[in-house]
């Protein structure tokens, strides 16, 4: 199927790991554990699960340090689900193709194409855009006036860049993505009319950052919106005007950041989290699916719900909203025993006196 | 407006119902009982409503089986909501016509196209792509490489479907789906930093299926994302990679489901429903808006909230929510009441020793 | 940079406001107050932030009237917020440019187009289409059959308006946003299997309205679904079939709004609520983000949760929620505590016989 082959060597090396075995094997693919073939790599995240290599088909496997021996050749590796991403990531690796630009596609004026692209048909590029090299612009791309993409980067079908928008290196921006739309912002008068905020701003995405399928990233009311290098967004996510993302955040499905909040670096947010604006998420932050962010939240802090609780907190008070009905009645039996029992004290107390 | 013209006698046949009044008589159009106009057909839901009749000005009403007699012609039916949409369906039928492929369509190398099409402008097809027959593509769809397209689908306008992905027959994909975007998959490093894990699969759309606007389906890791026969999806719902959707399953708009969940035949998820990876909804499944599930689910449950409860369990705990602050109040007066109660009854303890 | 200019007596007239200082002034652009250069007009939004105009760099401010004294030429306005987004709008506003149809756009038969309109490349604009003047439509906008746009209606890149959908004056559609796509709406027989309903209606968008990103607005079933003029639609918003969004609208990103659901005037959804079907909200109610609303709201209500509580009992709720686990505990305790005191109670009550 290939005609790519990584001596075991080569693929050690990649991968920062110790062969046990023949490092002349040819690998020649990748493939799940219980799917590899001849010139098949394949990995095993625990080293409890070792036994699994006994019927194994392929030629070779990703192992935990923790396996010392195989009946197969193994790379040892700290990390093998890290070490099998940077292995199957190489093996499928395909030279860049420039097909240049296709003849039903339009350039703008001013707009200077590198030789080194490739650009589908009816894709729209504005006027005076910047575009670095080997860039891959898929059909039915819409580029507007005064965008920069830098070197490498990967535009699929149907994405919109609006005008004066800045794409960094290596970037990917999945199909339907919408980059630079006008942030929500709007001052309403005594009669209840919503008058237009300009949102002159653009945004910035910089090296290495992908976007999910029909993600959305607002342009600034003024300034930029930024989404730092190395984040990783997934689909149906919005951002909203002059959000800032740090470094390296993963911010999962169909989340949505007011304005002007602010991520730090390695922030995570789960699936359909809301944040509101103007409020800073600090350095390594994580956000259970679902929550909901009111407040700043410290670097590193592990919060959860909605409105938002310290992680262990929110999941005390999860498991114990199940039991509300039980509470309820609980207490309306507390508070009539209590009243009988006042009863009969008072009774007592004056029997006694 | 419309020459189609069906007798009573052939709609009750689509409908399985029986006829009260003349089989002969002719049909031309659907419309709600309040707006039906000469050659109408309507329909009443409950028999208890069966005096809307009185006024009538259509031609003929589909009925529940309760009404056994009427002043107007009517189809007795077991499901009057199903048997509407059946009669209705068959009334606005418009016959299938082939416009070829437009001259500002683009089709790639080793794809054939069969007689019987309809491709709009701006239309992008990839290379050796297969596609059935009676297909219709709107304007700006954009089709991968090697993708397959089963007879009589309809890709509306600006749907994506990216390579390698298969859909059956009679499947709508509606307007800004995308079908195929890469799973969300990463491997971290002891830095932070995150290795895209390739996304190697493809997503399979079995027939019948529906996808609503702006909705993403993402290609498995390794193998299939797969959207089983007759499942109508809604709009603006994310389907992560390795994700099985079971037969005749209906998720309504912005749900989220994560990776490699698997879902049974027939499951029922409200809007805004979040569903975690690596877990399975069995046959039947229903779940209400909004809520969140972290676990498995056994056949034909009834589940709400987030996280997740019984759906009565739910429905208690909700209402028991709204009276939390009475509840703290509760018992911070029973503190103070059982404290002085104790402190009287050891009192009366001393007193009577 | 801009050729723009007006006299601080012009842009007060806009604004209602009043001026102190030079009113042949020239204001030529709009920046925030920390990044003001000669020539632009700022504004500050708070009178106790006055001492911020001493180290001002800019040309003139707009200020709350209970600025009396400036060392800056000042605006004085009742609203600063609301002026300066007038005075910013009229600042960059720029004359509509008539580049006419691009000569890779598409126009169907019967369609007339004005000679006031720019339609850029790879635009599909149907059959019997209406168009008013002064219409920017860019790249990737598919225009179906049979649909009306008004005057000054700007629709960005990659927009899909389905056929039959009627769209108003000053309307902005941004990109990726789907109106008229099918309702979602099946009818399951005894088997379990789902028959689509026709979905026969349209979209009717009234003037002045905007619908963000990646949005989708469901043509009716019958009938119309109703965008009302003046309302705002953020990104990521799905409207379902038939819903009616009453006039100046607020609706945030991520809103559902399920099927026939009716919205009054000024009413405001914050992000990612959801409201269920076949319910009213009525004039001027506001919800807090990530709510679920399942009933009637009266004019002017303010609630959150999910579901819904009215808005001061949500906000105690909430806080109670956190306190959850120690409510749990404080019952088992009373419980115990109960028992004890009981015991002894019953005791004492034997021993004073």
């Amino acid at each position: 199927m290939s005609n790519i082959s990584f001596s075991l060597e080569e693929l050690a090396i990649v991968a920062d790991g110790e062969i046990v075995g023949d490092k002349q094997l040819q690998i020649t693919g990748f493939a799940p554990l219980e799917a590899a073939g001849v010139g098949d790599i394949s990995f095993l995240v625990k080293g409890s699960q070792v036994e699994k290599l006994d019927n194994f088909t392929g030629s070779a496997v990703i192992v935990p340090m923790a396996v010392e021996e195989s009946s197969v050749p193994v790379i040892r590796v700290d990390d093998p689900y890290l070490a099998s991403a940077k292995i199957h990531s190489l093996l499928i690796e395909k030279p860049f193709i420039a097909t240049g630009v296709h003849a039903q596609a339009c350039v703008g004026e001013g707009t200077t194409v590198p030789q080194l692209i490739s650009v589908a048909p009816f894709v729209s590029i504005g006027a005076g855009v910047t575009l670095g090299e080997r860039i891959t612009i898929e059909a039915g791309v819409v580029i507007g006036d005064g965008v920069e993409v830098g070197d490498d980067t990967l535009l699929k079908a149907n994405v919109t860049i609006a005008e004066g928008c800045k794409i960094g290196k290596r970037v990917i921006l999945f199909s339907g993505a919408v980059i630079g739309s006008d942030g929500y912002g709007y001052a309403t008068d005594k009669q209840g009319f919503h008058t237009k905020r300009p949102q002159v701003g653009i945004v910035q995405i910089d090296d290495d950052v992908e976007i999910g399928a029909n993600s959305c990233v607002d342009r600034a009311a003024y300034g930029i919106t930024h989404i730092k290098s190395g984040s990783k967004i997934d689909n149906l996510v919005q951002i909203a005007h002059n959000v800032i993302v740090g470094e390296n955040s993963l911010i999962v499905s169909q989340v949505g950041i007011s304005g002007s909040t602010t991520l730090g670096r390695n922030v995570v947010l789960g699936g359909q989290v809301g944040v509101t604006g103007h409020i800073t998420l600090e350095d390594g932050v994580m956000v259970a699916a679902q929550s909901g962010i009111h407040n700043n939240q410290k670097a590193g802090s592990r919060v959860g719900g909605s409105p938002a609780l310290p992680m262990k907190q929110y999941v005390r008070a999860a498991i114990q909203y199940g039991k509300l009905p039980g509470m309820g009645r609980d207490i309306r039996t507390l508070k009539k025993q209590m009243a009988e029992l006042t009863a009969v004290t008072e009774e007592q107390s004056g029997s006694t006196k």
